[in-house]
């Protein structure tokens, strides 16, 4: 991608595919004077002569063939999106219509916007920085609650006034260290070293922090790898089922937005949980055979919450110790990993089965698939793996993994300016160290920034943002 | 469907899916008092106190959470589409945003609109007629050049106005009849018996082109179904892919509109063709059978148009007889039907070859669907046969088979009112011919129509318009 912005864009904004309107969007210095040729008001009045943030009904016309009748809004540079002159054409949803109109602005002189090309002119328009643009394709693509708040956060710039402020501090102190220099053979200390010190301290809690929740941003952003594993018809696709239906419940609510779902990804209380390797628990459901092992510690290293699922109406005294063994071998070889135990086909037990069950097994939760009863006790502790507090407070969560790199590099160069300073290295060599902190922190917001990399960031994007 | 307006409806309005914006459409009474309570100008002024066809930066909010930052554009009753006061909220395109405020939106006291109820609306506050409404879904819908005038023509009034032009003056007519009925003591005439009659007569004459024009307009509406009929491995795939091809390289040329092909439909300077029952084609790809001439008459029975497609490289002495006699065989039995002859793998003939042919068969086509050549001839046999000058001119054209019922229903009463003049029927069992014509031409336009009607309609429609 080669920045170039003197030129005028155009791409749809809505959607593909036919719906009852469409967004045709035209960003650039020529975006008034070329709608204006094809575009006739019912009021007869020109869009030249109309403000910003006004909305004319009309025609778009090529020659005297009438293409549609459209709703236009016109924004004046520099209230709008792109900061440049915007009109957005609301025409009829058909992909017919969609095209015949963009091929028309494109013959009057527009080009067809590369992804993300708008958001990138907002960006170098200074209607955002960098991480907040990066924000609304990931606002885009959020599918779950958490997703979309970490989004909104950093769009709104929380995340970036962190940072910010950060480098603004550290800045501070690298003017004076290089001022110090100016006078170096002075000898005088502009830069409270002692100030300093607690500076970078700060400093460092803060980035490791944020070098922290990636882990969990990631997951977020992401979806949590659970696998479901258990011998052949212990009900593990029922569960599936059980719980992707409930999601789907909700979801079809509201008719005509049902989301293309993917499956065997469910949201519970706002986090996404991705089911990997499901396809295998479906082939098994009309197999007999027994739960090799090897197969189980193959799914499991791929997962971060594992759900083991049996028969609770199978667990006679044989098969209780075998049971118990291979919770025992999962755990020794998986330390670190929550296993959630799950006894299902417990509508098939009584009471007191169900105790005899549990005082030889505590962790055992029961629930019916079929029946989906229990099944909230489970979300719930599928939740309690990440409910550590990091998403009910608005503690600032890192999901981009160019601001995870650009966060660990700043964090490096940090601990290299402190070793420094306990090494009592020259100001100059402690100099070069701090700018290079700054550099990485600048990228994240885009403060520092070239076109190679703006090029990466913005080819993500969606085309029509 | 029952007809019910004193309610604030919302739907999505965009097409379903992910994309950069998404338009949220509320509809009602309360569109601007429930709006109010979840958006947050920017500029801090409430949308109560704003223009209409304006536009407000801000935020939608639930209770403290930011659920997104929006637009949202005002339409005050009764300059909206609906004709009520209107609100669309452009919103950032992801799935989980879009459902996040049409919930909240539910919960303010929206109810999800029905489809077409947007339109259903518009039409009950006399924004447009039924045919004009109806013509919004076609348009919608129109996925050729062909069909898109006609549904842009019909909603833009011309169908309508010359239906309602027809019915003013036949019921002038019918006023004055119906005013004799009161004088019938007096034998009086007021309605000028001369004048009805070829006021009468014009009106049978436009009634039957329109009927007529159902014909064509079906086929622009539907597609005109081609059948490529021939032996085992003469190229009907080939030709089949070459054909789709051309058209896909057309549409892909704009990046991000790429429409959802139906396969084996194409489109050909604006008419669409619908290839039928090309599985077969591709199924016979790989068997070496002969032509079997009852299976192709069953395909040419479902055609509009025939292409008999043969390897013209094989078409030596004893094959040509046999090519020839299965040529008069189908000409024989559907002497109607358009037939077009297509020498395929012209490629492997020399000119002399080729003219040997052609002075055996005259109307043959030479092409090579492999090396794309000759195509062109190909798609310019297939439009002359509804090239008949109805496309190129403005004539009216019924595509909706509504309306073509009404029409002849109106036909037939009109008859028989032409036909009580010359038998001298008394004028009050005329009145009663007339009142039934003027019933199903006012059916069309919805000046007579009930909730059912509306119901039939409107049902068809996609939600959110």
């Amino acid at each position: 991608m080669i920045v170039q912005t003197n030129d005028t864009i155009t791409a749809l904004a809505s959607a593909t595919g036919a719906g009852a309107v469409a967004i045709i969007r035209v960003s650039g210095p020529k975006a008034f004077s070329i709608v204006n040729t094809i575009f006739s008001a019912k009021s007869k009045k020109s869009i030249l002569t109309q403000g910003s943030h006004t909305i004319h009904l009309g025609h778009i016309t090529d020659g005297h063939k009438v293409l549609d009748e459209v709703l236009v809004s016109l924004f004046k540079n520099p209230r709008s999106y792109t900061g440049e002159d915007v009109i957005e054409i609301n025409c009829h949803g058909s992909s017919y219509i969609q095209q015949e109109i963009l091929q028309l602005l494109l013959r009057k002189g527009c080009r067809m916007a590369e992804a993300g090309e708008f958001t990138l002119r907002a960006f170098l328009n200074a209607k955002m920085d960098l991480s907040q643009a990066e924000a609304v394709a990931d606002l885009i693509a959020s599918d779950s609650e958490a997703a979309h708040k970490i989004a909104i956060q950093q769009m709104r710039g929380g995340f970036s006034n962190e940072i910010k402020h950060l480098r603004d501090q550290l800045l501070n102190f690298a003017s004076l260290l290089e001022l110090e220099l100016d006078f170096s053979e002075e000898d005088v200390e502009f830069a409270d070293r002692t100030q300093f010190i607690t500076l970078l301290s700060k400093i460092e809690i803060i980035l490791k922090r944020l070098i922290d929740s990636f882990a969990l941003g990631n997951v977020i952003k992401h979806g949590i790898p659970v696998s479901i594993v258990g011998a052949p018809n212990v009900g593990k696709s029922t569960l599936l089922n059980t719980l992707l239906n409930e999601e789907r419940a909700i979801v079809s609510e509201i008719a005509g937005t049902t989301r293309d779902t993917v499956e065997d990804e469910i949201s519970i209380s706002g986090m996404r949980f991705r089911f990997i390797d499901t396809a295998g628990i479906r082939e098994t459901k009309d197999k007999i055979e027994s739960i090799g092992i090897e197969k189980t510690f193959e799914k499991i290293s791929q997962a971060q919450v594992i759900i083991y699922l049996v028969d609770s109406s199978q667990l006679i005294v044989d098969t209780i110790n075998l049971f118990k063994n291979e919770i025992a071998q999962i755990k020794n070889q998986h330390p670190l990993k929550p296993l959630i135990v799950i006894g299902n086909k417990a509508d098939l037990l009584n009471d007191v089965q169900q105790q005899q069950l549990n005082s030889e097994i505590p962790e055992l939760i029961f629930i019916s698939a079929k029946q989906k009863s229990g099944i909230e006790q489970l979300t719930d502790r599928l939740l309690s793996f990440i409910n550590d507090g990091s998403l009910r407070n608005d503690e600032t969560i890192v999901t981009n993994s160019r601001h995870y790199d650009s966060l660990i590099k700043s964090l490096e160069e940090i601990q290299n300016v402190q070793a420094g300073m306990q090494s009592d290295l020259s100001g100059d060599l402690l100099a070069i160290d701090l700018r290079e902190a700054l550099f990485h922190l600048g990228s994240i917001t885009g403060e520092v920034t070239n076109d190679e990399l703006l090029g990466n960031i913005f080819s993500s994007f969606c085309i029509g943002k």
